[in-house]
This record gives structure tokens, C-alpha cells and sequence, in this order.
């Protein structure tokens, strides 16, 4: 099924907009096994329509955008003027949008008017978060799909869409997948040598994110989906820490709240970041309750107890600071378990012997602390994100064993 | 000048990498008065190149992807080839391949020589972040251009391209703005009734981020550009805080900086967050020593001297304890201004006198603590990210007296 998105907007060919529309409905469309061809941007301008449709000779063509009620808007009377469709007026649209209006206090336009105008036969697509419904229709052998321009809006049509060409198609797809930690793709895929042919009716996608991965299965075959899933866990069981929806402090405020424990962070060079992280989380005031920033020495030495003497001899970004923060952390607090990071983020401040990146951690558990050392890439930011995953990756496995 | 942007790739296609390069390059084309009228993704087979190169009627064409060392990468080929101009074998860029292959250790093969063929008379762009250089060339009346996939090797090669655009076109063109918080794009909109009408020389652009705007003017007129900004800095000088090259938090530990004052933060709802941006710019350590993280009331009792019977009879998010939070860090802390947070982020825990979104701020300074109360919209995270920006603005706000 040849099949062509075309984004309609000033705001996207300008730039202001950054297209994701695009890549939210290509993966979906992925999902099902339909590939995306083409994708087009263009100016509102009726001749770019026509020019455009002229040129895709595609089975189904996605429009996005231009949907609204202002004059700029012609998607729908453009598209439908191409394909010469027949129309009616749709007394449910017109109710829907006499009744937003009235909500949001404001006086319908005569202008309004024209979105309740639909190819007959279409499949009207219902939008709760804005004035404009997509639709879906057939014009002679292609189908036609209308969506407007607003990702949320969008995306709530998307998962119908999904829903008719499945039927319409009479597809039948799984798809699950994993996140992981604590390995890279490219080490993934050097060990994934000769899994992707053992197992040819799954597609199996890899995507990378700062310090984190995740895999996404995706297959007709319901069986063949679990026995690859189950070859890649057997295979990666350690880096995996949950399905596509979680995140990895979610499963750390989980594992902790399943253990009635508290945990407690001692932050140097994150600055708060792996706190943010934990709090960010719904639920967390069960697990969490205190953290040091501590980004001084004076600090480390007045809140943690942290050895004056340690941080003269060995240096703040040394083994024994990050040993003595975690220590001192859960000897103050009473956490059940405690991290501490300490690092150099740069973009100054490295020596040959303490590079930009390198960082030390501190890892506090039943009376026990142990301590981790790593050099990350990347500027100060990404240092900061990675020394994050990496401590949260820490407290994980921790909890595991 | 008609300008359209193809970007080549299947990743692009499946949605698995977002189109950025489109936004970055129409904005930097948008600047020197470049306006792109259509934007393409296409599959890298041949057939595609010459169908997609038939229907463009434009006068400059920037392609982006395929220019890279596998047989799939036939962007270069293709397009010389559709073109059907002369080529030679460029020797600098050969040796410096040959070079890049011995730093990595790997072998050259053959097929990376591909790679050192260009157009006659054509303009070669350097690549220091990977194998594949870009080019300019002219094909009759068209300006050709071919870039690399990966934004941060088509990045600077963008940046010679507007250089030559402008010397070609003959433009000159002058582009700056204001970074600005505390205020809505909705509101500011409103505010700008008949300016820009006023400054008909100067094209005036909004960039909406959460809690955050930005504001760019370009113009070929430096006399208009600088009276437009000065008008609108009359306008919203207390809004502005930067260029555009600017950070909120980058500009507190620059005033702080200055005037020798260390910063200490008290965060309940936001966990860390305000601490982090802190910590994040480079040099911060001048500033900024210690922050607590208190989300329970015990944390807050112990290490801030919060009152039990404050956060008893008021609740934890409440004025008072806001005051209490900021007053007790700063006696702890002897920082010379705290800033403390207290709120409901949501999605669970509000009630009809405390909503989701009520967030207190405390401001301590030269011995005298404010308070401050808002109610902020959208999820967990925005709520904390929209208390964070608010956090920030005080302290800026409080450092401009």
C-alpha cells in the first residue's frame, strides 16, 4: 500500500514548527506494516494542493493540517474540490461546534460553517480538544484521510485510523517491546548478529535516548512475537528494566515501595537531577523523602560528613568523597539505601588524571557501601544526564538482587 | 527565490528520527529572507531522485541524507547524475578520507573513493565530524546543494551556505532577540496590537517553551532593527531577561556572580529541578554551595527548622511553610538569597481549596522573606518545570532591585 503524508503550514516550512506529526504517524503506521513512501510539506495554497495530488500516485494519502476555521484553512474544500466528492452537511459536527462555542463563550462564524461539510460515506472523526474533525474517505481506489495539525488533537485520530485500515485491511499486529539500560546500541547490535534472521516474522526496532535504549517488537504472528521477545530476554535480561512504558525512576519508586524502603541521594556534580527524577514520579512521597545537594566542599563536610582531610588528600571527584557521602547520607538520614554522585561535568575543570566526565559513586545498602567509577562523553549536560542513569541504573540492580 | 528542502532516508520515513534538519535549515533560510515553499522525505532508491527532481520547479534545492560511505548512499551519484554535470576526482578530499580512516583504524574501501568525486566548479564543505563532505554546485540555472544526514555535520555546513547565499543574492541581513519569562505568548500577542504594523522593515517572530519565550527580529535594515528592539524593549523590559544566547539560570549566576552572593534553594514539589539548572552552568560553584530537597514534612522539620504545628495546622503546601522553608535555609545556610518551593504537582493530592498546579514560593534576602502563590496548568512534570522557571524569575527579578 504506496502511501504518501503530506503536512499542510507556513509554521512547518519556516520552521517554527518542528514536524513531528510525521515520525508520530509513520511509526504507527510502521506498527501495522504499512511504510510511509513519501512525505511532502506544503504552503495553504490551493495550486500547491493540486500540484501535489497530481503528483502522488499513492493508495493512501495523509493530509495534516489546515483543517481550522479560518479562511487560511482549505484542506478540507481543496482536498474535496480535487477529488470531485460529493458532500453533506453533518448535523452532529454543527451541533458539536454550536456547543464548543457556547462553552468556550465565543460566537460561531458563518466561516465555522464549512466544517461540517463531509464527502458522503466518509468516517468522521470526533475531536474532543479543538473545533476541527478529521475524516476518512475513499476517492475511487484511494483512501483519504483528513487530520488537523495539532498533535494532540491529531494523535486521538491516529489510533482510530489505525483501527480501520487493520479491519480495512484485515491486519492483525502485536507489537511489545523493552527499555534497557547500562548498554549501547552499537554493542546491542554487534550482539544482535544473526538474531534478526533467526527470527524473520518479528520486526525488531532499536531507539536510542541519553544513557537509555529501547527495542520495539512488532509482528503478525503472536507466537513468533513472545519467542523472539523471550530469546532477546534470555539474551539481555540484565540491561532490561521494563516494557515501553515505563521509566526507570518509576521502577525504582516501585521496587522501593514493594520493599517498604526509603531511599535518599546525596548530588554533587547532577546538582538534584536524580531527586528530580524520583520525585517526578506519582507516589514518590511513599519512597523518598530528603536529599543533599551538596556541591561544595563545605557542604559535603557540614551536611554528610564528609573528612576534611578526604577532600584535601584524594580531591572532591575521588572514590572515598563518593564513599563517604553515601555513607554519611544514610548514617544522617536512616534511608534504607543511598547514592551519591561526584564528577567532573566540564566544560573546565579536567586534569590528565581526572579527565572531563569522570565520576565517582557511592552506593549505600543494609550497612554496606560500595563504590563505582566511570568517564562519560558529552558536554556538561549530557555528562549530568548519563551520571543520572547510570546512579538510577545502580539502585535497580541493587534492588534486584 | 524558490527553495524546497528533500531529505533522504528511510529512518526519516519510519519515523524513527524526527525531521529536525528541515526546521533548522528553513529558519536559518527564513533569516536572510529564504522562504521554503516545499519540503520532501523521500525513500533512497534512484527512482525516487528523478521523479521527485522532475516535479521541482525550484531555484535552489538543498538535499539532506545519503551522502555517506555505504552502497545505500546514493544521493551524490544520483543527483550528478540526474544533472548530468561534468566531475572530477577532488585529491584533498580523497587524502583527507584516507586520513580519517587511519585515526578510526579501520580500512578504506573502494567504495568510500565515491565519496571524493564532485561537481566542476563546485564549492566543497568541510566535514570534521565524519566522512561524508557536502556540496554546492550549479546545474543551469539551479543552485544545487547536498548535505550530510546528521545534524551536527550539516550544522556548520549550513552555516557557509548562508554565507554564500548572501553573497550571491547580494544580502545582508541583521538578526537578534530577547529571551523573556513571566509573561504569555497569548497575552504578548495581544500587547503587540499595531506593532507590527509600526515596524513594516523588521519581521518580528515569536518562539513559545514552557513558562519560557523567545523573541527574533531580522531585518536587512540595521537602523530599523535597533529602533524595533528598542521599542519593544520599552514595551517588556521587565519580561526580558537575555539575548538570545542567554539561560535563566545562566543569567542569575552571572548577577550573583557580580555582586558575590551565594544562592541556596529549598525545593519540595520540584525535587531538585531548580538546583540542577543551577549546577548546569559552567562556573556555578561561585555561586551555589548547597540545596535541600525536603519532601516530607520531617525534612523539612529537621533540616530547614520548618514548625510542626505549621505544617499540622496549614499543611505542607501553604504560605507559611513556604516563608519557613526559605527562612530557615537561609539562617542554616548564611546564603546570601534562598528561594524555597512548595506545591501540589499533581496528578493526585488536590482538593477544592488546594487544586493541582497551587504552588508557594519563599524569597529570603538581606534578612527579609517574601512569599509568593500561583497556580500552574498541565501535568506532573510541567507544573514542576513551570514552578521552576517562576522560581527562577524571583531570584532575578529580586537581584535587578
Amino acid at each position: 500500500m504506496k502511501t504518501a503524508i503530506i503536512t499542510v503550514g507556513k509554521e512547518v516550512l519556516t520552521g517554527k514548527t518542528i514536524n513531528t506529526n510525521l515520525a508520530t504517524i509513520s511509526r504507527k503506521l510502521n506498527e501495522i506494516g504499512i511504510d510511509v513512501n513519501r512525505s511532502i510539506v506544503i504552503d495553504d495554497i490551493k495550486e500547491e494542493y493540486y500540484s501535489i495530488l497530481d503528483f502522488c500516485d499513492s493508495d493512501l494519502i495523509i493530509f495534516t493540517g489546515g483543517l481550522g476555521p479560518t479562511i487560511d484553512d482549505i484542506t478540507r474544500e481543496t482536498v474535496i474540490d480535487y477529488f470531485k466528492v460529493e458532500t453533506y452537511l453533518d448535523k452532529n459536527v454543527l451541533k458539536d461546534m454550536e456547543d464548543y462555542f457556547n462553552r468556550i463563550k465565543m460566537k460561531m462564524e458563518d466561516t465555522n460553517n464549512k466544517q461540517a461539510y463531509f464527502p458522503k460515506d466518509s468516517i468522521i472523526l470526533k475531536n474532543d480538544l479543538g473545533t476541527a474533525p478529521g475524516v476518512i474517505f475513499k476517492a475511487k481506489t484511494k483512501t483519504i484521510v483528513l487530520f488537523p495539525g495539532p498533535p494532540h488533537e491529531m494523535i486521538p485520530m491516529l489510533e482510530e485510523l489505525i483501527i480501520y485500515l487493520k479491519n480495512e485491511l484485515d491486519i492483525k499486529l502485536y507489537s511489545k517491546g523493552f527499555r534497557m539500560v547500562g548498554i549501547g546500541e552499537s554493542t546491542m547490535e554487534k550482539s544482535l548478529t544473526g538474531f534478526y534472521e533467526k527470527h524473520p516474522l518479528v520486526n525488531v526496532a532499536p531507539y536510542a535516548g541519553i544513557g537509555e535504549l529501547k527495542y520495539v517488537f512488532t509482528s503478525s504472528n503472536e507466537k513468533s512475537l513472545l519467542e523472539t521477545m523471550t530469546d532477546f530476554k534470555n539474551k539481555f535480561n540484565e540491561y532490561i528494566y521494563g516494557d515501553l512504558g515505563d521509566t526507570l525512576e518509576g521502577v525504582i519508586v516501585k521496587q522501593l515501595a514493594e520493599k517498604n524502603m526509603i531511599i535518599s541521594i546525596a548530588e554533587s556534580c547532577t546538582g538534584g537531577l536524580i531527586s528530580s527524577k524520583i520525585v517526578n514520579v506519582n507516589g514518590s512521597s511513599k519512597v523518598f523523602k530528603e536529599s543533599f545537594v551538596t556541591y561544595s566542599n563545605e557542604a559535603k563536610i557540614k551536611h554528610l560528613g564528609v573528612k576534611e582531610e578526604t577532600l584535601n588528600s584524594l580531591g572532591a571527584v575521588s572514590k572515598e568523597v563518593a564513599y563517604e557521602m553515601a555513607k554519611g547520607t544514610a548514617n544522617r538520614t536512616m534511608a534504607d539505601i543511598v547514592v551519591s554522585v561526584t564528577g567532573i561535568a566540564g566544560p573546565t575543570g579536567g586534569t590528565p588524571e581526572k579527565p572531563i566526565g569522570l565520576t565517582y559513586f557511592g552506593l549505600s545498602h543494609n550497612g554496606h557501601t560500595e563504590t563505582f567509577k566511570r568517564i562519560f562523553n558529552g558536554n556538561r549536560e549530557m555528562v549530568r544526564i548519563r551520571a543520572t542513569v547510570f546512579a538510577l541504573n545502580l539502585v535497580r540492580k541493587e534492588l534486584l538482587k
